[in-house]
């Protein structure tokens, strides 16, 4: 590609086609900036504009005030003793992971664990043992698997992995496992616990030592209103000087995190979203009560929630028998849901879905979700008669 | 601290407070967005907003065009093969060395190298030799240096080093070594180079290729008009598939990028920006030509450029014995030069230095750049009479 004045005209500002759409994708619930995130992007916009008043780290900042914000605020909201901010979950998990285990070490997973949990352990060179899930309905994940998975790995290995990881809730189906448990059963194996809470963090009240968890992951971008790509890492005193070890030669900077991170308006969306966003966590029970109500609905249709039931997180995973039905007999099929709900001004179930389909109801509220049920009545009314 | 309203008063939507000032911070001149850019960041400013368009892949993205923009944009404008966005120059670094050598490995670096390059290292768990500048007044990196430490590395390890990287400019002094000699001293020797243009990436023409360089790094935040944190990350085409390996389990995800990187506006900045950001290295010429103007004018008024003389980059750091002297005569002198300066809106000179600083002329213009000029007038005239 030649840089002439052709070419280039197809970069530049470019608008963004769903931002005024009812978006229903998990992913986008929980990072809508509030208004006062909205405004300090803005005001915070520029590169490096943070750094303006940064004397060599970036959570030591007074005015702003970054050092309350990261060792007093996030620590309470967290339940945990030490909070950084990182570029995003996955990237407070790699850290945690590099810095706990050496390379052919063993880690154990549930199953279900995101893909960015597999791609990081795989980055750090460690093994992975999965607990398995139940399956079919409930894909629900028994805390009894770590007790098993962390004996096996014992059994092949000769030592007992260097961390275990639960991800709260799942991503796919938005199951929340019975983590005090799990946590307590990874401890008694002395094997510590991160809890990857990307869609818990943000969204519902989280109290990593009322769970026992050694390790807290958020993100940003996914659950906290934030500008991305941020993310918090939550670490007990205990592990604190093992993943935040300063270099040698530069005292001010922490390794793992290569010596500064969310260097700009990232980190100013967070804490301007921030009081919200605690607030927000204090109404969880009536997002909770949408959820459900929302899944009965669907049901009364004929689309089957699976995972916990009733569900208690706004990411829920369907079946819908009718849809693909109806798919295998209009044309161009896969994406008749996608684009009927396109021309419904409503996002977020992936283009191509029809038989399986995940969303959040999160933060939507009443009136639109009846918008998206209506849409999916009038759908399928629409097409059961062709 | 309690989460209570009060405590979170603290927090919420926090104005910048040299937002309209002149601000001669070297870190801070390229990263300032471009109107495009700004735009682009309210438009794209929520958590995820792009993976509404995404099929798995960021960089695969057709609409809006981010796969040309990496793929064939990014590569014509670093002159290299391989391209992706990551979320910032540490981490592209981090992750070619990461990928390029194993614990233990040695590399080479100019001795001025960032210290995120260090921190990298050891992050990466690497051996760092350094190839020691000529000291005061210039500070030069002599290429022949990387001809002589890859022979010591070889003497006491075995083997040759995994990589050497040379900081271009330095960030220090803003001093262009010779860059093209490097290349091919370490070439001599089957080293890759890496090049951290962190400071030359969207400031000045920059082609890896026609360097020799094998890896190329730029800073969105520093030197491309984006909202950070966001990097680019260039590889020659031999050494693209183990910087950028698929995940085994994973087949679009790149492990070393952890499967995604710059999930949000920051791209979509950089996008808007990169028309303009292209123009503006074309007119490098005369960046040069006011950073070696405003250097002859402070000159005069007895503050000594270092580094390369005459320069060739708007990165300077001056060395100011007539400040120094005033400051131990005044109360609270180590700071009278940041207060006289903020008095007349002027930031970027950090707070307590007085006898070494350094201050960057890029996109300043002749006309701001003379209230800077004249500001340093006033301050000495009125302090020396004293």
């Amino acid at each position: 590609m030649t840089l002439d004045d052709a070419s280039l005209q197809k970069f530049g500002y470019i608008e963004r086609g769903p931002l005024n759409a009812i978006n229903i994708d998990p992913l986008q619930r929980g990072g809508i900036l509030t208004e006062e995130g909205r405004r300090a992007l803005v005001q915070w916009g520029d590169g490096y504009s943070i750094c303006d008043f940064c004397g060599g780290q970036l959570d030591m900042i007074k005015k702003p005030p970054i050092n309350d914000f990261v060792h007093k605020a996030l620590p309470e909201f967290l339940g945990t003793d030490e909070v950084r901010v990182t570029n995003g979950a996955r990237e407070s998990k790699f850290a945690v992971m590099h810095s706990m285990a050496n390379e052919g070490d063993f880690v154990v997973f549930d199953e279900v664990a995101h893909y960015s949990s597999y791609v990081g352990a795989q980055r750090a060179k460690l093994n992975v043992r999965t607990v398995p899930n139940s399956g079919r309905p409930d894909y629900r994940t028994e805390p009894e698997g770590y007790g098993i998975v962390i004996e096996e790995v014992i059994k092949e290995s000769g030592k007992t992995p260097a961390l275990a990881l639960l991800t709260y809730p799942d991503g796919n189906y938005g199951n929340l496992a019975d983590v005090r448990k799990v946590a307590s059963i990874c401890h008694e194996y002395d094997v510590p616990l991160l809890l990857n809470g990307a869609y818990a963090v943000g969204r519902m009240p989280m109290n990593a030592k009322d769970i026992g968890a050694d390790f807290i992951v958020g993100s940003g971008h996914k659950s906290m209103a934030a500008s991305g790509p941020i993310g918090v890492l939550g670490v007990s005193s205990e592990y604190a000087d093992i993943v935040f070890r300063k270099s040698p030669t530069y005292k001010t900077k922490e390794i793992e995190l290569l010596g500064c991170t969310a260097r700009g308006a990232t980190v100013m969306t967070m804490i301007a979203s921030f009081p919200e966003v605690v607030r927000r966590t204090r109404k969880w029970d009536s997002e909770v009560a949408d959820a459900r109500w929302f899944s009965e609905k669907l049901k009364v249709m004929g689309l089957t929630q699976m995972g916990d039931r009733p569900h208690n997180h706004d990411l829920m995973f369907f079946e819908a028998p009718n849809l693909y039905e109806i798919s295998k007999k209009v044309k161009k099929g896969r994406y008749f849901l996608y684009r009927e709900m396109k021309a419904r001004n409503i996002h977020g179930i992936k283009a191509g879905l029809t038989k399986y389909f995940k969303l959040s109801t999160y933060g939507v509220g009443r009136e639109d979700l009846s918008v998206v049920l209506d849409a999916f009545d009038e759908i399928i009314n629409k097409y059961e008669k062709l």
